[in-house]
């Protein structure tokens, strides 16, 4: 589908937008800072749940258009009621999405079409770590993710590069390769 | 609750089993070793949908009870339809669950009684990496991470030494502070 400027839609990312927000940033950096949030609350044994709705952007208080709410638990293999995905794999779909949002996004505003994007996500876990069994010898995260790609469309070597691009710009991506400086508070009752 | 051999439940944790298992992973490290797995496809746009669902474990493939659906997508504001919360978003959830499932583990093992575990996750980031106008100077991810923690239970110097703990054991937390190696596979058509 040829984009016009009657028609700035691809890949259903609507480039007209983007580039404008592109130069609206570029004019004034403070609309960048971001603050994205989640509250939790335990319910039992390793289930609880997280909400997230309110958010910091564009210099000013936002909320998404819905109010999302997440269980997380443990499976039964792991003393859980598997009432919900482990928090790790949350991580993974993190990841993925992340990824994927970031291609979807680089094709349009490279003019390259997109026909599907596909991937499948594998973190590998040694859980003596976080069982307090591995001796100090053993990592409690991931000790290695590989996330593997099938995505169609108009080039096969220009879709290639739009996925190292995306990489390249992903929040993600960059939080778990790089890691990222955690601060927790504790009010104790 | 007084935890007897006829009732090992402790803030909803089966401490039995809990030791049971540890005694286990003991006795053959191989049940330790884990795969999680998520699967994404792009729907249109930053929108896209990961599925969670089996997993390897315990020396065998495992299923969650459920299968789990999960929408990603970017607000208005950063040019998406606010299908569902960011990608970055969801890391806060799984740090918070991660840490908090933990909490009610190590309070469990240790005899300690909770009544609430609630928590906020604020993770600050300057969009001007992902949006390439940093300069090389703004990373792509969080510049910081802060978790506040408000926990009741049966002692408050206990409960603060339950979160270091928990801390100190927490996967999400390994994976996010730390970093992990990632592989990306791209096969495009």
């Amino acid at each position: 589908m040829p984009i016009t400027t009657d028609n700035p839609i691809r890949n259903g990312v609507d480039t007209a937008t983007l580039f404008a927000t592109l130069d609206a940033v570029k004019n004034n950096n403070e609309i960048a800072k971001f603050q994205f949030r989640a509250t939790n609350r335990w319910i039992s044994g390793t289930h609880n749940q997280s909400t997230i709705h309110g958010f910091f952007g564009a210099m000013q208080e936002m909320q998404h258009a819905g109010v999302h709410v997440f269980d997380a638990d443990h499976p039964a293999v792991l003393v859980g009621a598997d009432n919900g995905p482990t928090p790790v794999e949350y991580v993974l779909h993190a990841l993925a999405a992340c990824l994927t949002a970031g291609i979807a996004n680089v094709a349009a505003a490279r003019g390259i079409n997109l026909t599907s994007v596909e991937s499948t996500v594998e973190g590998d876990i040694d859980l003596l770590g976080i069982l307090g069994l591995g001796k100090g010898e053993v990592r409690n995260g991931y000790q290695g993710i590989k996330v593997s790609f099938k995505v169609d469309g108009d080039d096969p070597d220009k879709l290639r590069e739009v996925v190292e691009q995306s990489t390249a710009r992903s929040a993600v991506y960059d939080i778990v390769t790089n890691g990222v400086p955690v601060v927790i508070e504790v009010e104790a009752g």
